[in-house]
Order: structure tokens, then C-alpha cells, then sequence
């Protein structure tokens, strides 16, 4: 049933990597180049992103999500400090404790409806300020678009940047789907930086194209974010770093990052749209990226998923969710949607 | 002076990739497939390992060298145990300190004559043995080849893991130039595995032709290591791994690990000889793998530098370190030679 | 209106040290002895731990609770393990996130109803179980008598202890009132140890009337805990250790412990009686021990506390929280209930 | 042979509780106060710390020197900064990894003829500045009086400061015996506080007759610092502290640290100068506070420990190390020396 190139809604990283993504690490083979950063490819990516994400943007290459998160969070606070983020956080729930691990803060997860916090959500976890028994909320941390594939506009986001600094703290994106989100909003990247009041994002090519790049994107002065020291000490820092570099130039040219993006969101909308019509069929949150969450009955999921693999989501009972990429096709949609259609007539 | 593809002796990490790692790459492309290592080619690479390694060997890809050493050592020790190593070990001076950092332990620092330990200088370093004051020394880790260009005999290693092994400590093994080691010494990956008592190491692509690709190469059972979940949590967990695994099913395929390290030797010997030829010019060390280490006159060092990079060693004031790659080629080697005898005649 | 000795129902650890445990501290002095615990006090209070806890109890006396419990835990799980706990324990909500930072684990908190875990309420955090991406569960910590006063059984205990053990997890009991719930239970320190099936347990003296003392009690093969070097390492280790021990080598002596936990529990009880008969007080949990906790409106609290001092509750808002201690006098508990009274009727 | 009181000369940690100190425990019992230092003798305690330390020192009470180390040094470096110590640092053999452990940070322990640094030591281990590969040198940690008995001047002290305040680095003080030091030297102890440049020091009770006290002093503002979390995160807040704050009422009234430390020193000097005069006693280091370092012949050694205990010292074969304490007398003293001199002429 999966498709003659295997494709599936199971993850967005179960993708390749774009043709010319591949074709910009290729190109920056065949020469010796300085390690860690010092080359050509490195200043070029770090020059578009600077473009993107503005003048006051310090760029930080890192291997994977996990690493770019907990190395951005790392320059924001000390271990006595506490991160504040919904409890369906990557941080929180997906990245095996590396937070509380290389922090050594404790995450403090909220309860939200939809993935996204709000100030109101965020303010009651913010109690014991001053005792010293209680850990210190320093960072609240939002992902965009969120893991249940809703996204925050930019008035969300600087509202929430202006409670945590009218409270001497940082706000912290994890970006991993960032483009997702900038495409569905129809705004640049820049759209959350510093003018959103962001003070450190990840940014994440991998699930959008790249075979495996991430950044952490400051917008704080280097000597005190000490950023450099944290990413080699925190072993996200890659010796032949152009390699990382090329994929980001190929992203951030052209419209890459935004076309690949689009056209993601369009498959899941185009899913989405397509499975909520099949009776019993329940999307179960507002699709704003490449996203789907859907209630299924179990035996649907389990008919579906041995035909088609995909995941069953943490969040809820009965949820299942499915992904798109920058290669899924019409065809992908429509045929996964027929099979749904399918299974519920005969099991749902 | 610096070659027309910017080729110098500065490091091998200053290389691309080879281009059949490329191939591979680029050939792993194009479909869908399971994230995080279930896929065809991450499962092909652990098979290579398999054959190259020994039966009992379990594979953990990770990212970069110092990942793969933090990685692995957590696996074998507890915080308050203690990691010897000689003083000038990668682990003990070029990453920012991460295995204090991840693992929390101690490292003894060892002064040896050539980056070498032996069971004799390891002896002296254990000490405290029970002595709750003390961190207790639980690992013993080498380098092969070492940071300094010299090789470990199989003897050497297996007299260090015995030594070790009957003091219920383990032998860890950071090979991120092990292709170099085995080329030079004429035998197999497999001869600095478990048969030669090795309990866990770490196999370096990244410096012998990869992109940035290392693996940690455990003998001991999963259970006991917890290296699935240490892997993720220490943020050492590529979601495209299949990426890396291809640069390996490419390295350890048709002997190409072995044929560029035995190049990278071959280069390093002849510019050895050609340098030493030149006088004034003192090798240091034994030039067993694919550096060099020589002792110039200060003025001489910084007259090369400012034509062709290099660097110096932290190992000893005037000493310079030359590595050659796998793509070096002997014109390379050659005219460098001649702009040494250059400079040296006219500043020695 | 506070006591002339200064006497209120803010905290047991804002009561001094008991009479006679005093004059042990005091008798242990005049002398040089072997430090670190290598001395004859040392080893009296651990003979009689073993007598009170059992012939397979390992003890290791640390400074306070929270490092008894983070040394506790130390010696139970790895880094990528989580810890199971009710949301209101003390370890997630009163340490300043030490257990996150010296375990470098996840804490997964779990909202109850009382302050008690069951086995329902912790198999529904239990999840993810062999995933990478999830910190594995590993530790069940239960606190006795627990941060709302109240006490699980030994049947309850046991019941989490199969439900742990069945699945390779361990037992961890944060017995800072230990004592107040035998008393209130009517059975011996050692109904909670090996019996039960806890693995490691905190017992604390502090707060029952030593002067600083908490124990590590260990049921685990000292060579597997590793506690001696972790209470070291984790800096719990008093060097004129006798000084700890002599505390509780009063404590354990003549019944201390069970006569002091029983008049702080029965002081707490009369509150309770004598508040409860109030209209417009509400004792919120089973008085099982030596806390009451009731709801108050907020006026009254506000006034109550203008004269004798107490803590409002984190669990729930309006609610308030009394903690009687081993001197807490028939006096002060019906002064303090006529005060209620008093201040109910003009502000209630 | 052994003292009837047991003295001997293993330790000053061997020795108990000076009466007074103990006398300032007991009058601090028999009332309720508030917990965690917000009682009137840990204000008592404080206000006269900052009469001998200065105006601008901050208190923070702590159990033992480990975690006031600890918690100091923590309050100055970040896990990628690196502490430069002595080899023979206290923190870097006798603390069992806590400070890699719990700082995340590099030790870079510097061999010194006599356990004290100077700036060009310093000098020398400071290298790799700017380069991300390197832990960044941001703290030298000196002991005062050192672990082999000798003391810094206060210039000595000021020249290091100066040294590392112009290089954004930060000077610690472990002055676990800084009273020793004081006493010696002929000056007080704010000889040692801002005026010569510390940023933070331990302050060390115990070893000078207290039960159990330590106190971090630190001359940086309380916000920048973050102490009072650090102290609490790091297991080391007491909630019954008046009594460790009323060890140093009694130490820091009436001169009492003072005149402890002096006896200390003069029967360190007595026994120095006796064993001095018996041929084939060599007296290793100079005798400037309460220990003494003499080597001896290895059955000499044996032959005395058998009947008196005491440390063989880990700085060099055949050394031996004897600690005078507040309660050591003349007799004592004289006795030793005696028993000395009656083995060596046996078996030296």
C-alpha cells in the first residue's frame, strides 16, 4: 500500500532530503576547507541566516533538534532555574530527559488545550519567586508550529515575550517546524526573532528538506550567551561543519525553506480536509502546519497502520498522527484517504 | 601555496568526503524511510561493523568523536569513578571539557612520553582504591592511533585490558583515527576489539573520508550499557540516521577505510622522511598513523603558517603537527617539503 | 500570642532538639575519635538502625532530607531513568529541583488525590517504556507520612512494591516522618523496610527532634548502591560524623523516636478535633500524622497569621497548613483553637 | 599509648567540639524559631561574620567543606570555565570528583614545590583562551593555609587576585583552616576578604573546634551570585540552622577562632621542632599553621601508626602528615615526639 518510494504520513523526518539540498552538500565537497565552522560554505549559511532571521542574529550550526534545544536553553539559564512549556513539549516528552540532564533545571509542563501556551497558562506555574526551596521559572519555552500542529501568531508569541520580560525572563522557540508555520502564516522568519520578542530559537532544516541541520539562533551578545563553549561542550559542534552549512544555504536560498514548507502544509490540509468528510473520522486539532491529529477507533488504527505506518499520538487516547513532507504528492493524500474511507466502512 | 583544492597539512578533518562516502550518501536518497535507525541502510552499516568488528559487537552511530567517547564512556562508569587517560588524550584537552561535564567524573591525567600508556603508568595513577575520598578509578581509555601519531601494538592493548580487567575496571578505546592505526599495523578492526580486551570504542569516519560520521562500538550487552537511551538523552541520536550509516556501508565496503588510511600513512611517512631530511628539523615521535609532529625553530613555524596553515601542538613549545588525508597527494607532500627546506635555509 | 518559648504550628523544623538528644550530642563530645564515621558512635547508631530496621539495613547519615533523598535515588537509577512521584512530593515541589540536577533524571509527577501513590495512578505515567526518546521509568518514590499528613499502609506500601518489582522498578521512600507514621500506624520502623519491599528509604530525625540528621537506609548490596561514594561525592558526608549519630543513637534508643512522633501526632489530632467543631473550617485530608491541613478563608488566614505564624499550602488555594511537633503542648493546641475560633467569628 | 582523651595527631577533624562552641549549641535549643537561617542566631552569626569579613560579605552556612566549595566555586564559573588549582588541592584529591561532578567544569591541577600557586603557575596552565575546544580558565582556587601546612601572604594573595581579575577570572579561597592561617600570620581574618581580592571564600568551622560548620563568604552581589539557590539546590541549606549558626557566634566572639588556631599552631610548631631534632626526621614543608610534614623511614612509619594513628600523605613516598587541634596539649606534644625519637632509634 505505502507508495513505490515508500512514502508515509508517519513522520516528517522519515523524508530524504531535497534534491537541492543534496546537491549543495555535493557542491561543497572536493576541497579542503578549515574545520568547525571557519569556511566558506559556514559564512555563507551564517550570512542568510542573518538575512532571515536579522542583523542581530548569532547562528549556532548544531547536529539534531534535541541538541539544538537543549544548547539554546542552556545560554538562558542556571541550574537552579526552572524552563516553564506545555506539557506536550518536545522538550518535555521526546528527547529522553536531555533537558533535566544537561540543564540540571527542572521543566515545569503545562496542562494547554491546544499545545500553545498563553501568559494566563504560563502565570500559574509561576509561584515560589524569591524561596529558595523552589526552582526559579527563568524560560518559558514554546515550539512553533506546536507538536500538535497548531501554531501561535506573532501577537501570541510577543505576548508572551513581553510577560516573561516584564518578569526578568526569557522566551525560548523551538523552531523545529518553524518554517511550517511561517508558511502557514504568511510571514518571514524574522517574523519570530527579537522583533517578537524571542530571545534564542532552534530552527530546524531537517524535517523541512535537510538530511540533518539544525541552528540555534541567538539574539543575544555571544559573550553572554557563551554560546560557542556550550555547543562544543554539549557535542553538537560537527568538525567538517560545511557539510551542515550547505544545507542551510540551500534552504535559505530561494525560497526553499518556504516552498518545501507550503507545500507540506498544503498535503495536510488537503488530508485533513479529506479524512474530516469520513464519518467518524474526528480531527482533533486546528491544522496550521503539516500536521494531522485524528480520533480513529482503535481497530481502524490498527487495520490502517498495517498497511500504512504511522503513530499513535501521546496525547490522547485513540489519537493518531499523521505527517507531511516536501514530497508528498497529491496522489499520497488521495490514496491515504480512500484507504481511510475504506477501513472506517468496514471496521469503524 | 596552498594547493589548488586548498589542500594543506593542518588536519584531516580539513578534508571532504570521499568520493564514494558521497555516492553512498547520495544513493541513500530518494525514499521514505523509518527514522532513528530502522531503516535498510543503518542495518547494513551494523552488519559491516558486525563483519569487520566481531559478532559481539553493538553499534551506536553517533554524530562527532567527542559525542562517541562521552557516549561510551557513560556507558561503562558512574560519577564517582574516575576515567585514566594520558595528558594529552582528546578527551582530556580538546572538548571543552564535556566528559567532566556529561559524565561527571574525574579524569587522571597521565604524563606519558608518547601519548602511550602503559599498565606501569596506569598503576600509578590508581590510587585511593576504596578510600570514599577519592574518585574511584573505573576506566582506563586510550587513543589509537594516539593524539601524537603513534600506534598501540595489539599486545599493548590487550596487556592494558588485562591489567585492567583484574582490577574490575574496563578498557576504552577512542578510535577516531583507528582505520590509521590497523593500515599501519597491518591487521584488521577486529584486532582492537573484545579480543584484545577492548570493552566499548569509539570508530571514527569523519577524519578517514566521511562527512561526520563516528560510531560507538560496544562489547558488552545492551542491557548493561543503556546506550540506546544514553545515546538519546546525550543528544547523539541523528532522526535521518541512515545518512550516516551509508557514509560507513561506504567506508567499510571494498576496504575503502583501509585504503585512505593507508594513503594517509603513506603521505604522512614520506613527508616524515622528507622533513627529517631537511636540518633543523626534529621529528618528534614515531610517525606510526598519519601526523607528524616536528620541532621547528619559532620563526620558521610562523613563516610556513602564514603560507600554508598548520598548527601547533599544546604537547610541547616548537612543536608543529602535520596531518595528512586521504586525498594528500604526493605533489602535496612534496612541494611542502621544499617550502620547508625554503624557509628553513633562509630563517633556521 | 505565640508561646513564650516561642511555640507554633509553622513547621517540626522550626521546633529545637529534644531534651535527651541533646545531652547524647553533648556526651559525645570531650574525646578524639576516627572521623567520617569510623567511630564508636557512629557505629552504635548504626547497630541500633539495624535492630529498628533489620539485619539487611545499610546506613549512610547525611546532613538533611533533600540530600537523603538524592543520595537515595543516586543509588538507584541512571540518568536516562525517571523518577515516579506524587505531584505534591516533596522532591518535585521543595528542592529547588535537586533531585534533577544531581540524579540529571526526570521527575514524572502524578496528581493524587491524598498525596499517595497507588499502583493505578502510577501505571498510567508509566509509559514508553523501551522507547529512546522517553526517560524510562525506574523509581516509584512514595513519601510516609506524606506532604498532606497523611499515611499510606503497609499493605499500600507493599502493594506499590510488587506492582515496582514486577516490572524491574525500584522502591524509594521518603521517610522524613517515617516515624509519625509508624506511630500513627501502630507498627515498627521496620514495617516500612525490606518487609514491605522498599529498596531504599530517607529516615529523618530532624524533624522528630534532632538537630540536623537524616539517614539513608539502604536494603541493596552496598557494592551495587555504591551509597558510600555517592554520599561523598554528593557531599553528605560530616567528617565529625559522631555528632549526627549521636542523635539518633538517642533517638532510636528508649523509644524516643515513637514517644516523640505519638505526641506530635496526637497534638496534631487535637487541632484537627478542635478546629474541625469550627463552622466555616474545613480539615481537607485524613489527620494520619503530625499535619492539618484546612481551608480557611482568606481573611481569616491573613489575621491568623498577623499573630502566630503558619504556612499557607502550594496543594490548593485557601488552604492552610498546621504541623504540630514534639513539644507542641496541650496549651498552644487549645489556645490556638480558641484563636481560630475567635478570629472565624469576626471574620468568617 | 594514646591519649586517655584519645588525641592524636591524625587529624584536627579527629578532635571534638571546644566547650564554648558546645555551650553556644545547647543555648540556641529550647524554643521554636524559624527555619532556614531566618532566626535571630543565624542573624547573630551573620552580623558578626561581616565584622570580621567586611561590610560587603554575604553569609551562606553550609554542612561541610566539600559542599562549601562547591556551592562557592558554582556561584563564579559556568560548566565550560575551568577552576585552576594546586595538584594537591583539596577540592581536586580529597573530595571524591564532587566539584567535577556538580560544576560540570575542567580542574586544571597545577604541580607547586610547596601547595601554593603563584601568578606564573598560573600563567602556565592558562592556555587555549578564546578557543572553544579548550574549558576556559575562569577561576584560580587557592587553599589558605595549603594542604601541606604552609600559608600565603596577603600579598601573595593580592598578586593572584590582581593576576586574575585582569584576566575576567575570579579568585576562590578554600579556607577550611583560613583561621590557622590568620593566627599565624598575625592578621585578621578580612585580611583574606575583598581587600586582597577573594570573590568568594569557604570559611571553615569544623576544623577549629566546631561540630560541623562551614560558611561561604562571598564579596559579589547576592543577585549575580545566586547563592542562596545554589546552596539550596545543592543539598547544603540546614532548616534547623541556628545551630550551625551558633558555632560561629561562639568562634567569632571572644576571639575564639582565633586563640584555638593559635594553640593549633603552637603545638603543630612544638611537635615540628621536636621531631626536627631527631636525626633521620625530615621535616618537608614549612610548619605556618597546624600540620606538620615530616618524612620517614617506611618502618619507622608503620611502627608509629601501630600505636598512634595518623595519615600517611599523598604528596610523595615516605611522607607523613600530623594535625595539631584546639584541644592538643603539650604533653601530647612531648610525648610523641618521645615515642618518635624511641622508634627511630630502633628501627630508622
Amino acid at each position: 500500500m505505502v507508495t513505490d518510494r515508500g512514502r508515509t504520513f508517519a513522520s516528517d523526518n522519515w523524508a530524504g532530503v531535497h534534491p537541492d539540498v543534496m546537491a549543495a552538500v555535493v557542491a561543497a565537497n572536493g576541497y579542503h576547507a578549515p574545520s568547525y565552522g571557519d569556511d566558506p560554505v559556514t559564512r555563507s549559511a551564517e550570512e542568510l541566516f542573518r538575512q532571515h532571521f536579522g542583523d542581530d542574529a548569532e547562528v549556532f550550526l548544531a547536529f539534531n533538534g534535541t541538541g539544538a534545544n537543549v544548547i539554546g536553553l542552556q545560554s538562558l539559564l542556571r541550574p537552579f532555574e526552572a524552563v516553564i512549556c506545555a506539557a506536550t513539549a518536545h522538550i518535555n516528552v521526546d528527547e529522553c530527559g536531555a533537558p533535566e540532564r544537561f540543564l540540571g533545571s527542572k521543566l515545569l509542563a503545562v496542562t494547554t488545550p491546544d499545545g500553545k501556551l498563553t501568559p494566563e497558562l504560563v502565570a500559574r506555574a509561576v509561584w515560589g519567586v524569591g524561596d529558595e526551596h523552589h526552582a526559579q521559572p527563568r524560560v518559558v519555552s514554546i515550539t512553533q508550529s506546536t507538536e500538535v500542529g497548531t501554531c501561535y501568531t506573532v501577537d501570541e508569541v510577543r505576548a508572551l515575550a513581553e510577560w516573561a520580560h516584564g518578569r526578568d525572563m526569557w522566551l525560548h522557540l523551538d523552531g523545529a517546524r518553524l518554517s511550517n508555520a511561517c508558511a502557514s502564516l504568511g510571514v518571514g522568519l524574522a517574523a519570530f526573532g527579537s522583533s517578537a520578542g524571542v530571545d534564542v530559537l532552534s530552527y530546524g532544516g531537517t524535517k523541512n528538506g535537510a538530511m540533518g541541520a539544525e541552528a540555534v539562533v541567538s539574539f543575544r551578545p555571544s559573550e553572554a550567551s557563551g554560546l560557542r563553549y556550550i555547543r562544543k561542550q554539549s557535542m553538537q559542534l560537527a568538525s567538517k561543519l560545511r557539510f551542515t552549512a550547505a544545507q542551510f544555504t540551500a534552504l535559505l536560498s530561494d525560497d526553499l525553506w518556504l516552498r518545501n514548507a507550503q507545500h507540506a502544509n498544503a498535503m495536510a490540509r488537503r488530508l485533513a480536509e479529506g479524512a474530516s468528510a469520513i464519518p467518524g473520522v474526528h480531527v482533533a486539532f486546528a491544522v496550521e502546519a503539516n500536521g494531522v491529529f485524528a480520533f480513529l477507533p482503535p481497530a481502524v488504527t490498527e487495520a490502517l497502520q498495517a498497511e500504512y505506518p504511522f503513530y499513535k499520538s501521546d496525547v490522547a487516547d485513540g489519537l493518531v498522527r499523521w505527517m507531511a513532507s516536501f514530497d508528498t504528492t497529491e496522489e499520497d493524500v488521495d490514496s491515504f484517504i480512500e484507504l481511510i474511507a475504506e477501513v472506517m466502512g468496514e471496521l469503524g
